[in-house]
């Protein structure tokens, strides 16, 4: 939801990810460029921020000079411990209604924890998600969950995030009437572990959800589907699996142009192509993967973004934020309180 | 093992797969002609096989008018009805002795449930897996299983099938030492579901295996892995994302370099790089997937095989034979007796 001065106000993790705030500061700059309603937040150590600070319109710190470790084993105990982190700082403005959305690189376990414990899950909702969104291939954008929030999910949790995704697909990517499909090893219904069965019967009775059916993975990037749900440890092989193949065939390609003279020559007529080719597959264009589950947006950009891919990020918040996504998602939540009477 | 006479004996369903014998019997023709010391006996329809069979030196025809339907929903009862089913026929010689491997086309389920229940497991393992050997696309092929004979696998039957490979890749890929990855969301000890965890400390422990520890997804096609084990949906789920990313990616690649016209001349400049990347990601050089567990070399064919990916299932299935390999595992396997008097 907007303030009453219709400026959107966003807490950045300035010292999360693999740069710190060589790539945050200046997407910041960026951002507040992009966006006039804009007001951005950065948690982090000003010493290494300032400098870096060449126009702070729009663009406040606050100092901290400790922050996640990106190899952080332990997120529970170092959330609770780290108070004065600046990913922790960040998701409590959050919290108390000082900033209306948080922009972290830093690691996933601890962003999501850090929603978690610090803003707290909704009460209608079973479990928080992570939820990003699959490059569009085809020129649209699919989002899968959970992808490794929870290791493991009820039919009933997937079926709670398969609403928040619904909402999503619907004010962020406006799809009118988005499809979800259950991630399986089959397309008939009956297919996969009890889970699976389970989830497939309440989602296709369910009438707030337009439910496509089993996909399969080898439909992944081709699927008439808006949304796929499973549950946290498959939803994480997937998504990693699309990852390393598009990462190591993109290598593969450049291995075999390189090794013939006829290969060069031939990349000089058509780099347009390829540079178009890659862009398609860029998920530095996407933004992030949303925490789902949570009263305010989180959005986890690549521990490895650049500049261009966490601007991104900033702007997926704030596209949450303006849309009010987080109370349409509540107001379509079925009440906890009725399903329980209707038990 | 060899026959007597040094020939070695194959069964052929030549009625599975999408194109029936339009693709078997071309590829039988070739095997022959590059293998000396193959014959195969074909199971299916003469009407069909005859016109097609130009060269029958070292082939012969077994009639059955009866196959398996590529659609077949219900593969146990398929398989207990239909025993004069191709399939069910070239698995029932391969159970008597007659022929020394089996291989199929037809339905996963149909060749995994046919291994099972007629040629029938291995009593000194705990489940039959299905094992394809990863497209090499750094030269050099990896081995995944459980990809979907079975929906879930406690942690000894995950160790079972490392068993398995470990001495599949020492024979047919001629790996010295294969490394054992299991798939993960997390390459730290402790990382997954609980059947990831005690399958973790299983493998650790065990010092037939050369345990390298968790692996992610995101390193499938670049792991220092020889063998990848996991549960057969997880499995199932990885191996069709990366056959679906890499066709995407390729049909995408297509798509940019025609449309535009420095990509069609770039095109005919690197054409030959493009084509040896296309053959770097080709699973019909591979061969087959391995039906694993059972007391007779079983190679599943892709359903969409043509004849050069066809003849390759066969080569490889009589490279099986004649590597002597299940004996070979079977040396190598711990006596159940034993280990049970162990406990």
């Amino acid at each position: 939801m907007k303030g009453s001065d219709s400026m959107i106000k966003i807490a950045i993790d300035a010292m999360g990810g693999d740069y710190l705030c060589q790539t945050t500061v200046p997407a910041c700059m960026e951002a507040v460029k992009e966006y006039k309603d804009l007001e951005l937040v950065l948690y982090g150590d000003e010493k290494q921020i300032k400098p870096l600070l060449t126009n702070s319109e729009r663009i406040t710190i606050v100092h901290t000079e400790k922050y996640v470790d990106m190899g952080e084993h332990n997120p529970v105990s170092y959330i609770r411990r780290n108070k004065d982190a600046s990913l922790c700082m960040a998701m409590q403005s959050a919290h108390d209604g000082v900033a209306q959305a948080v922009v972290s690189a830093g690691p996933t376990q601890c962003v999501v924890c850090g929603a978690h414990l610090i803003i707290r899950k909704l009460h209608q909702i079973g479990r928080v998600g992570l939820c990003p969104i699959v490059p569009s291939y085809d020129k649209r954008g699919r989002l899968m969950l959970d992808v490794g929030a929870n290791v493991e999910l009820r039919p009933e949790h997937i079926r709670d995030l398969a609403y928040f995704a619904t909402t999503i697909s619907r004010e962020i990517l406006h799809v009118p009437n988005p499809r979800v499909g259950l991630l399986n090893i089959g397309t008939e219904p009956g297919k996969g572990r009890e889970v699976d069965q389970e989830t497939y019967k309440m989602l296709d009775e369910d009438p707030l959800i337009n439910f496509y059916g089993n996909v399969e993975t080898k439909d992944i990037l081709t699927s008439p589907c808006d949304i796929f749900v499973t549950d946290g440890f498959t939803g994480n092989m997937v998504m990693k699996t699309v990852e390393g193949t598009a990462k190591t065939m993109g290598d593969m390609l450049k291995q075999e142009i390189k090794s013939s003279l006829g290969g060069i020559i031939g990349y000089l007529f058509m780099h347009k192509a390829l540079k178009r080719f890659k862009k398609r597959l860029d998920s530095s264009e996407v933004g992030g993967a949303m925490i789902v589950g949570v009263p305010v947006p989180v959005v986890k950009a690549h521990g490895s973004s650049n500049a261009y891919a966490f601007k991104n990020a900033i702007g997926q918040a704030r596209m949450m934020v303006e849309t009010d996504l987080i109370n349409k998602v509540i107001a379509k939540l079925p009440k906890k309180d009725e399903e329980n009477e209707a038990l």
